[in-house]
Parts: structure tokens; sequence; C-alpha cells
């Protein structure tokens, strides 16, 4: 396949503002609703049978939004998903996303289980903390919230980036490393040493996009809203 | 399978006022995203080798709006879309959509082409002119339309409901029969005499919301965005 662009933190950034701009027209609701989509889907195919419940931890922007929709989705697929979000967000958009997930008969924790219920009772943990945006040092609660992702042996599937990642330079200050990462719209540069199950989901970017910023994205089949991008992946040498 | 429901006008206009109400507090935005995203999946699933164009021909209402998110997913599938919309809806998420559809290289035609042009170029037609809430008379300029539908030998693919067709009667003023109806979150009961391909989009009926309208709908597959409910599907009997 054509070598994956990976973008730096500014391009990233950029290309947000550019889609939910003037010039493109995204309402935050549409990109978030395909991403959380997206990740959801990609989770369905890399983890079809969890007997376990599947936690959702949702970072205070944008990144847990995506993990709000995704959480979902994942029960219209048939998992059994719970939530924490320590720092909700108060804007209209969160407010009516954690109204929808408990509709879904979805439960939010008042605080994150230990390890050792982790490992009991949970078969994926969702770590929608941080994305694109995160930088510089990790605060409370998410400081230990992170460590302790760092010691569990639940399978984490990281959003966009493996939270506390340097976004650039990846993982610089040696935090846990997830099984399954689900870029968005195009991964970020610090994903480029990644070496586990990696999709790209967040299938919008328009074509008139594509020229102006000279991005190229790898081919999608079908209607499918992800495609596998992994290192070891023999179905991408295309 | 469990005998699939079907609603009467009055339940479906319910259902949406009661989804997008103070409840459950979905955006119109997240919804028509899913919806039109449904639509492109299943024409990509029923027609995924499609040499000529798609033509989409979009209604001033939600039901049109559907058609735009549909052509734009439609586009980033490897369709070429045009688009027919004569009768444009003031709104901010209208202007939106059309915005959108541009940026993907999307034409707007000013006139519907003659059934000879058709025929020649277009392998499809996207009907998404009236959905659930249609009632009463066709309004020009759609009146010319439907009627010239029904003269096309080009295939139709009709978005919750063949327009014109009385949503709980059916073909009562003996207008065109799609080769594809897809129906959006759960079928309408003058769709339950139709005899051709037929799928269910629109996968995002909270829970509660089944539990509290006692509501039944076919069982989807994995991360599948669609199901087959054509009555001659051996698929669904499960």
């Amino acid at each position: 396949m054509k070598s994956i662009k990976y973008l730096t933190q500014h391009e990233a950034i950029v290309m947000d503002q550019l889609l939910m701009g003037d010039k493109y027209k995204f309402p935050t609701e549409s990109l978030m609703e395909l991403a959380g989509l997206s990740v959801a889907s990609i989770i369905q195919k890399v983890y079809p049978n969890i007997s376990k419940k599947v936690l959702t931890i949702c970072g205070p922007g944008n990144n847990g939004g995506d993990g709000l929709v995704a959480s979902r989705h994942l029960v219209q697929f048939g998992y059994d998903v719970e939530i924490f979000y320590p720092k909700k967000t108060d804007k209209k958009l969160y407010h009516d996303l954690v109204c929808q997930c408990k509709h879904e008969d979805i439960k939010f924790l008042g605080e994150l289980p230990d390890n050792s219920l982790l490992s009991k009772e949970y078969g994926l943990i969702v770590d929608s903390i941080f994305g694109y945006s995160f930088k510089g040092d990790i605060r409370a609660p998410f400081d230990k919230i992170i460590e302790q992702l760092s010691k569990t042996d639940v399978p984490i599937a990281s959003v966009d980036m493996p939270s506390g990642w340097d976004v650039e330079a990846g993982n610089i200050k040696n935090l846990f490393t997830p099984a399954l990462l689900i870029s968005l719209a195009a991964p970020k540069k610090g994903a480029e040493s990644f070496e586990g199950i990696h999709y790209l989901g967040g299938r919008f970017l328009p074509k008139e996009f594509l020229r102006e910023t000279n991005l190229t994205i790898p081919k999608y089949n079908g209607c499918d809203q992800f495609v596998n991008i992994s290192k070891n992946n023999n179905n991408n040498k295309n």
C-alpha cells in the first residue's frame, strides 16, 4: 500500500478545525457519531465475543465524547457496557450523550474499580480519555487512572491515541500500551511506532479536503467504517 | 423470526418526536447521519457494482436530508453521485449538508434529466423525496417527478417509504414501485405489501425506547447497520 501519512499534532488540530469550520461545515454531532460508530465497529470486529463487561473511561473533551457514542453503539451490538466519566463536560452535547447512554441501560460508575475487580468483571477497557489535542502533564484524576491502566491485565482499546502518550513522540513517559489502537480520520505521528492491532476509523474526510491537504489515507473496503492498518496485517498490502 | 411490527403513521411520528425530544435527546444531526449511512451501506450491499452514475432526488424535509447524507457516504464508497434537490430547505442543517456534498464533488442538477438520459447515464435512482410524514396530495414539482419515476427503467431505491405511497395503505395511487426499499428504524404499515428487496436501516432505537413502546425490531448481525427483511430472504428466518 501507499505509505500512510501520520499527522503532526498541529496538522490534526487544523484538520478538525477545517472540517468543523466555515468551509466544510460538519457539525460536531455528525463527526462524533461516525467516529464513535467506527470505534464500536472495530471493537466488534476485533473482540466479537467478550463474555465480561466492557468499561469505557471517558475524558473531559471530544475523545470522551467519542467514547460515549461508541458505548451506545456497543450496547446496540450486544455488549454489556459501563462508563467511568469522572470529569463530565458541562455542554449540551455531552449532557445529551450521557442521557442517550443511560437510555441504553449503561451504568455510570462513581469510581474506577480496582485492578482485581477489573480483571474479574471486565473483558475490555475502552480508553477514550485523551486524543490528538493532549499536551503537557496528565492532570488529576487522570494521572492515577492512567497509572492504574499500566498495571491491569485487561486488554485496552485506545481511541485516537493511547492516553498520556505524546501525540508526536509516542510513549515517552513509559505508560501503558493498548492491545488495540483505533486512530480516527488519519493516524498521528505518536502512533507510528505502535506494534499492536491498529485500525483506522472515522471515514469522513471529503474529497476536496484530501486534495487541499494532499493527504493520503488507506483504502477502505465496501461500506466498511474501518480499515486494518496494523504493521503485521497482510491484507493491507494493496 | 418474530413477526415484524409495521408502524402506523402516528406511531412513526411519535417515535421521531420521542427520540429527538426531551427524553431521549438525540440531535437530528446524529440520527440523520446514522440513517443516511445505513441507506448508503444498504445500496453498497445490494448494488456493489454500478458503473453508471447514481442520482439522488431529495425532497424538502428530513427524508431529503437522509438522501443528502447517504449521497455523501456513497461517494466515500466510490460511487459517482449527482443530486436533484428542487425545493431546498432553508435551515442551517440543510445548508450544511449541501455544502458537505459539494466538497465531495457531488454535482447538484438544475433539472431532472429526461427518461432517455436517465437510462443512458444513471444506474440507480435514490428516492428520498417523501418519508413517513407524507400525507395528502403530491405537490409540485414532485407530482411530475414521481410521474416520471413511474416510467423510468432505472432501478429505484426508496428511502423509508416509496414517495407518494400512503404511509399506511401503500401504493393506492398506483405510482412507481422501487426495486429496493430501505425502511428506517422500523418499517411502516404501507410497506407491508412490498414484495421487492427490503432492508431495514437506522439502527439506533435505545433499549428503554423498545421497552417503553413494546416495539420488536429484527435482529441485526455484528456491527451491521442494516438487516435484510425481504419476504423471500431465507437468511432472516431466525
